[in-house]
């Protein structure tokens, strides 16, 4: 089959390699539909993080069920479903209590591969998430929504969950790139009346508007925290969106939000070390982490993209595939597309 | 009129003092029945923190109301109220989202006066608590349970509060001082079914049992964690009461939270730097600060008091007059009192 592989920084190539197999009663192996890249492979693919050359790339996708082990009984070969990045067991404590995405039962090592004509994906009875009939039954649009829950939307929806964005309020969002753009959706679909998104881009300002910003602020830094203080009465803002993970989105982020507000953070940090005397002072909670993507799909977001309520396939503004994979990254690495699609397979 | 004053690090006194008058039309002017000495209190008698010399002290009270300014109608004179040491308007984006511990309306430089006879209250009209009928209404526990209505168990309300403790909860609870037992009672209160509280006092010990602790772990760092570990089938509890505020301490309680947990801190915390990170990977929130006495008060712990549901006042082991205010600091910072009362008047 062919894959996408890594081979050194700002390089990847689709290379000829053995079909993977079952490995284990839970598995599932997945023919993969279409694929996307991710923000967050940017940082390997800029030689930012280490990744070791030559492992398989992309943890975005939806597909069919090809095979599946012996325990996995709620997918069937044949089915149409979204293969989330996280692989919760759906019984663990942290699965139990919502977190899936910090599941206690996930195989280690499990990083990437989706990018690619076949998958095998762990805890495939819970962490999978079947998707109503075919692709053939389903809209181009509606495809490429389905694709967001594997990742971004799930991840967007998590950052205004751990805000706690509830009906009425008033919200920020750090980030225009396709999680924060989806943090704008998610924040909507919670009943935020007012979403300010921070961006200084005209395609991705119009995206956040379409998608329900309410307002937009193109500074950063102190002058971003005075405009969102001049926004709301000097007082700040409900429930805050990190979607960046930057040192300076982080200390923006808190000082936007008003007495009690919580920052709901999915940007991975970039700076470890932070003075949270600020959070103390002004009862500013900080939460959030790896989405809970299988809980998030299955509880509102699959339905919310079947009736058409959300549509954050919008942030596809590539296409690619999967041969020209190469061209899909320095898409996203050049700013050209806020999201690549890569189209597998019918 | 006689009122505590600090003179020095380890040295209070009681001098001859003006008898305060109302200054803003929003004063009320209280006659303090019971005052009590708080463990924050000991920052500045230990000299840790600064303080000036001559300011008088205390936060914690109840008493009578002596007068009123024109815009206060929801006291009058007479009646018996718990004076709060946070100051909430009830009207500000802070209040009204119930953060009343970070009113933005509230007068610089309150800070102190309640270890007196008689003490002026800014934001009387919303902030005080009115509790029914009279002093001698109530018995001599009731009355020492609503002095720890003004700060210390309203503090330990807030720290179960921030950590979203719920019914059927696993909560652990750091600190055995004062506000750390109210911990015990708030997680009880909302419906934890254990609770790990962390003491080495023997004392202390009876009276987290007695309060609803299940489990007491008397290990501190690393064994600490382990012990709860151990305690919880390797997984870590649901919520996390920080009620001690030192870097250890804080870390302890963010490790011990099963992924998802938060972590609701209302110890002052003595070092601002901190590793969020380990936050990010286990999804743990990090909530708290200034408790939101008023509200609590009104809404869940008068009513908890005067029903007899709960009796923090058992927190006070020694009992002073005014005139012995300097036993009253010494008790406590020798940890001979868990905490001290201070009996002003009928």
């Amino acid at each position: 089959m062919k894959a996408a592989v890594f081979i050194e920084p700002g390089k990847v190539e689709v290379k000829e390699l053995a079909k993977p197999t079952l490995e284990k009663p839970t598995d599932a192996i997945i023919r993969i539909v279409r694929a996307s890249v991710c923000g967050s492979d940017l940082w390997w693919f800029r030689g930012i993080s280490h990744r070791d050359a030559n492992t398989t790339v992309g943890h975005e996708a939806i597909g069919i069920i090809e095979a599946v082990g012996s325990e996995v009984t709620a997918v069937k070969p044949g089915d149409f479903v979204i293969a989330p990045f996280t692989h919760g067991c759906g019984h663990c404590a942290a699965c139990l209590a919502g977190f899936d995405g910090d599941c206690l039962n996930q195989e280690p090592g499990i990083n990437g591969g989706y990018q690619g004509q076949y998958l095998r994906f762990p805890n495939a009875n819970w962490a999978l998430i079947k998707i109503p009939g075919h692709p053939s039954d389903y809209s181009d649009a509606v495809l490429n929504s389905l694709v967001t829950l594997a990742d971004v939307m799930a991840t967007g929806y998590h950052a205004a969950a751990s805000a706690e964005v509830k009906s009425g309020d008033t919200v920020v969002v750090m980030g225009d790139g396709a999680v924060g753009l989806c943090g704008v959706i998610a924040a909507k679909l919670r009943g935020a009346k007012r979403i300010i998104a921070m961006s200084r881009h005209a395609d991705r300002q119009a995206l956040a508007k379409e998608f329900g910003a309410t307002d937009i602020v193109a500074e950063r830094g102190q002058a971003a925290v005075d405009k969102v203080k001049a926004l709301t009465d000097g007082v700040g803002v409900d429930a805050v969106l990190e979607c960046v993970g930057t040192a300076q989105s982080v200390d923006t982020a808190v000082q936007v939000g008003r007495p009690g507000a919580i920052v709901g953070r999915v940007g991975v940090p970039q700076k470890a070390e932070m003075n949270t005397n600020q959070l103390f002072w002004q009862n500013i909670g900080l939460r959030g982490g790896v989405a809970s993507v299988t809980t998030y799909d299955k509880t509102v977001l699959l339905k919310a993209v079947l009736t058409g309520q959300i549509n954050p396939g919008k942030v596809f503004t590539q296409r690619f595939d999967l041969d020209h994979i190469q061209d899909a990254y320095d898409a996203m690495d050049q700013r050209l597309a806020i999201k690549s699609l890569v189209v597998i397979s019918d």
